[in-house]
């Protein structure tokens, strides 16, 4: 689970268990390969009966792009500070510099401060068939993933995030995506500030039941070293 | 992408871009370090808000899994008996032998009739927030993604299928899963007869946009050797 030297070497097992969401992007842009590798990844992923339903709209530098990463960045800001409000990041833990909600906070502010530089912001739509129906999203979420693994496999790092839904309609208007078609998810991507590694997650066992609901899975262990969330047990227990 | 002897050595972009539906399964059970592999690694997706809303219940041979099993085999059927119907697999290239289309007919008529011998179902199932809403598959098609690559880098193979839908209250009931709980997808993984093998998928360029919907995009090119589907380009092309 340490970092690798190389980005080509990452392990396909390794890569699911240190992508993680990025936030912080250095100024240097994406490449058109880095590009063309990721979005080729996400295409690769599977849709119902193959279908292949997802269209993934690329923001960068030009007209389009600059006029929806403004409208994005003032929803994002937005949704950012109701969150702050709602989840009280400014009281009792969130407002000591050093505690992990405090950390969290700052990244979090300055990832909507600076969202019109971020460097690449995709769009990842669906056609849609369905509507409102929870199995359209396994037409174009596992799209999502893959292209966030193949950032993480490029050295490059991003967040799925569902903070255009305030704004959607303009999104719509200025970069003309049909009605029949859904903005399914924002995905900003850039050189990460900081490193990828292994993600916090709940205990496996939580998570994983066999034979019926709740029913106990005494094989579905984290592998030693694995990081918890603060839902988790005890820090060294 | 040439098939690699062991399947440790899987790199996560080649994992990426050869990881496809296998619906054909040897009678070689899977064993628990390999479920607590695929599974772990399938917790490790993102969520919203990291709140991780997925479960996982893994059926193999207790009696809810036989139970359940019985009824999605029944379920599996009949929605392939509608499909070959609907879509005229019988018909045209349908009924010729070696055609693509029948090889598929065959492959699938043989994962229905033989669906309660699967060696291991996971239902991919997520606690209800917004009714109804795309987004809500955000949170778990992350983490079904995760699981079948991973069955890739353990050397097994499955696919995500709906088909559990006509069938979703008994499946709620024999396996005591509460109302407020909704199966996202049936994951049926073995290890498989065949191989993996690089997918099939529309040219990257119909589904990759720059600056707003259906702007070119260059840069978005499929790498040499990449495969269609018969959406794509004549062969030879």
């Amino acid at each position: 689970m340490t970092e690798r030297a190389s980005d080509e070497e990452v392990g396909l097992l390794e890569g699911l268990a240190t992508t993680r969401a990025i936030r912080r992007y250095r100024e240097q842009p994406v490449s058109d390969e880095d590009l063309a590798a990721v979005l080729w990844a996400a295409t690769r992923a599977p849709s119902g009966s193959n279908r292949q339903p997802f269209r993934f709209v690329v923001l960068r530098d030009g007209p389009g792009a600059v006029e929806a990463k403004s409208i994005l960045g003032r929803s994002f800001r937005a949704a950012w500070a109701e969150k702050v409000e709602a989840d009280g990041y400014r009281q009792g833990s969130g407002g000591a510099g050093s505690s992990p909600k405090a950390r969290m906070a700052e990244s979090m502010q300055q990832f909507v401060d600076r969202f019109e530089r971020t460097p690449v912001v995709v769009l990842a739509c669906v056609g849609r068939r369905r509507a409102g129906d929870l199995s359209e999203g396994a037409s174009v979420y596992p799209a999502c993933q893959n292209l966030l693994l193949a950032a993480r496999a490029r050295g490059l790092g991003g967040v799925m995030t569902m903070w255009h839904r305030a704004v959607d309609a303009e999104l719509h208007q200025v970069l003309a995506i049909p009605d029949d078609v859904v903005i399914a998810a924002t995905i900003p991507l850039g050189h990460p500030e900081g490193g990828h590694g292994p993600v916090r997650r709940r205990p496996v066992g939580e998570l994983v039941y066999e034979d019926r609901w709740e029913g106990p899975a005494p094989w579905a262990l984290d592998p030693p070293g694995t990081r918890f969330t603060s839902a988790g047990p005890p820090k060294g227990g």
